[in-house]
């Protein structure tokens, strides 16, 4: 395919795609097919000569779209929001095109140094403290993961040659080895499976703090846990707070867990994936107090803040904590200019030795939208889900299950997990609207999250009406 | 932005695009730009209300373009290959467009299941062994990594979790940090850093093994250390071999490594990040030969297959050993497919949760080019490195460092290092071609990585005479 085709067919996929947006919330959000149902559909092997492009475009709505969960359609009220907005794939248009791998300054310096300028701009959005961000002489600075589980991995991993590394110094006889079997890390039990999984990757324990009747992690748990195990002779040493959890968008007590990891010399890492956009709001920035205490903080700009997916935001207050867990310097990677002090070579901040470069995509959200136009989505997704809240409310056989503070409402049908969970598999099995379970406590819950950029108080009313006639008809299956 | 205003300007930065590959031989190849070059050209914070998107598309070509190293001019010779290809950015436009986060079967069941059929593909070209493939019933199978060096770390982690479960088993007492602690992986002292960071990442040894003449590990290195290391109580369980190894594209013994893994029991990973996109040519396939001992096998598509970043093909023998590793199920991620067996939920076989729908690249990249297109891009690319390499032998002043076998050359000035050095700076001074160097033992070396999809015989004989000119004068600069 030359440029002149390109042309042609790039113009004639940006018309799918614009038609593809217009046009979702015709298809059903979920799909009917069954696991398999794409191999008998296409070759056993690769063409030897070329397709042309009309039997792919074909393809897509024979063979994939029939297969697609519709994130973007407004009845998709699943899991947690994905980003999608026309600047953001305007950008990664551009990143295509430009296709730099941006693994040290030299490899492309406008992609880290347009890096590094987006994430102060994000941080000052939230009103990061200072010492979070890069700005000219900073010792700390924000860079793009792919994903929070990432993020909670490269703190963790960053804490453990830390206090490592303290202790050796210390005591010059310890091996690694040695101190790795006596290191923990804490979370509350809401924290989300990524960070069970992070301290399984890093070779730690990892201990799940009992949450409070808030589903909160609270310092006096925590505070007896860390007790216990140093008594026990193991060294606590990271410990992931978390604000918005999954399951039901509950926030840990930072300003209580804050000053005890602090003076426990334990690493505080915030994991507010979810919850982070939020806090651009000055009425929701409140629920950041608290990150003063942290030494990393992340959150997902391509969940909430209209950044296609994947912009994972990740700040530290020491950027030389992860280079100096991850650096190694191989000839064919040196550049003249990376003794400078000057550079940041982002290689040395993440898992991965390839990146693209995903900082467009914020520098066109961010220009296109305006700060204020960033806050007024979310405040429409905040007031969405109280109107679901309020409706929920008014309903007698139902229950609101945790307070809704963002854009999750956790609710369900006064009764059995059996009733509930025959309630989901009806609406599940409907189609109309798609949504996912979580348990509270020994309690099943269904999850009612805002997701679509195009989502309104229509379609908010109208799955409710769908979820009150699907409870009508479950309840009165239970009474015969 | 709403989707009128996106076909309109979607439809101005196809344009953009095909403008900026068309004319990309006419920029400059590597920057003039200082580090720090960026900050003082935009404000210091978001804007609060909207930029207009011509501000945005005139600031490419001010703030942007000026700190771009060009990786697919064909004057970029530097590294190895990126992928970039018309039919992948295409596919990318849509894979944004569906926005899906592809973490199990049901949050997107073509997401799951078109990357399984394509791996399938995939390795069908390449002639893996059967067992890797998933077909209808295999325990193998593939799927997409971001990056070779997560493949390296995915593998080593299911690894040393299936080590570590065996001596459990025979050894009840034993506990993980015990056994961990024993843990001895190995790669040739030519692996690539990614692989020592594996090692670091998993709180193991990682020991380098001698490279031979040929800068390629064998089985008697191999078997020395293995020996050694077992009589001193260590435990010996994973073995990286690398096919096309970074600094000068050598190739480990496979058919020697392979079989002394097996019966020792290690884990054997293959990283052909680079050259395994040149085993879809039956010429290149022998390099491959050995793979049949492998456990896992990885090469990056997005390096040389014109499937554009990211897209890093990794398979395994038994899933199991992968899933095994990382499998959590929090209950707002499960499904009601997911014990059924049939299906794949690709979140138990990587390191981050989310995912996007990458193999629609692939798709799109296999069917536009067919088999035979991508054999003749690869072709093409090895004929245009032994071109270069007659030229540089056919100037007795310079020295080929190491065998070429695909499209990397490996050259220098007969003399010492800071001649080459001097040769090597001037070249990067001078930004007409872009090149890295890499050590060869004592010897600093030029590489000379045919990479850009439209690099032609006229671009690498005019890099040669440029190099030609440059090394004229730095020997007359060393006479003086």
């Amino acid at each position: 395919m030359n440029s002149s085709e390109f042309r042609r067919r790039g113009k004639e996929m940006v018309d799918y795609v614009a038609n593809y947006m217009e046009g979702i919330e015709s298809r059903q959000v979920y799909p009917d097919v069954e696991p398999g149902y794409l191999r008998p559909l296409i070759p056993a092997t690769a063409p030897q000569e070329p397709d042309t492009f009309e039997d792919i475009i074909n393809d897509i709505e024979k063979i994939i779209m029939p297969g697609v969960t519709h994130w973007h359609s407004p009845y998709f009220f699943a899991y947690f929001p994905t980003a999608s907005s026309y600047p953001a794939m305007l950008a990664d248009m551009l990143c295509g095109a430009i296709g730099c791998i941006g693994f040290s300054w030299a490899a492309s310096p406008a992609c880290t140094e347009l890096e590094t300028v987006m994430m102060d701009w994000l941080g000052k959005m939230l009103q990061l403290p200072e010492a979070f961000l890069a700005g000219n002489q900073g010792k700390g600075g924000g860079v793009i993961q792919g994903s929070a589980s990432e993020a909670t991995l490269v703190a963790l991993l960053a804490a453990r040659t830390k206090v490592t590394r303290r202790l050796q110094a210390a005591s010059p006889e310890l091996t690694p080895a040695a101190i790795m079997e006596k290191l923990v890390a804490y979370a509350s039990d809401q924290a989300h499976s990524s960070v069970e999984r992070a301290g399984l990757i890093g070779g730690v324990k990892l201990k799940a703090i009992p949450s409070d009747g808030n589903y909160a992690m609270c310092a006096s748990a925590l505070q007896e846990a860390v007790q216990k195990d140093k008594a026990a002779g193991l060294i606590p040493f990271f410990v992931v707070a978390t604000l918005g959890t999954t399951s039901c968008c509950s926030f840990d007590n930072l300003l209580e867990v804050g000053p005890l990891c602090n003076k426990e010399d334990m690493w505080l890492h915030i994991d507010a994936a979810y919850a982070g956009s939020a806090f651009i709001c000055p009425e929701f920035r409140p629920l950041l107090h608290g990150v003063e205490f942290a030494d990393s903080f992340n959150f997902n700009p391509h969940k909430w803040l209209l950044v296609n997916f994947d912009c994972s935001a990740m700040w530290v207050k020491n950027r030389t904590d992860l280079t100096g867990a991850f650096k190694m310097d191989p000839v064919y990677l040196k550049h003249s200019h990376q003794d400078s002090g000057l550079i940041t070579d982002y290689r040395h901040w993440q898992l991965p030795l390839g990146r693209r470069f995903r900082s467009l995509k914020m520098w066109f959200v961010f220009r296109m939208y305006g700060v204020k136009g960033l806050q007024a989505y979310i405040r429409k997704h905040v007031q969405l889900s109280h109107e679901f809240e309020s409706l929920v409310s008014q309903d007698p056989r139902f229950e609101i299950c945790a307070q809704v503070v963002l854009g999750l409402v956790c609710f369900r049908l006064k009764g059995s997990n059996k009733l509930n969970e025959a309630l989901l598999q009806r609406i599940n099995s409907a189609k109309k609207i798609h949504l996912v379970p979580c348990h509270l406590r020994d309690k099943f819950v269904l999850r009612f999250a805002i997701c679509s950029r195009t989502v309104e108080s229509s379609h908010v009313q109208l799955a409710w009406e769908h979820i009150r006639e699907l409870a009508a008809a479950v309840l009165s299956a239970e009474r015969e």
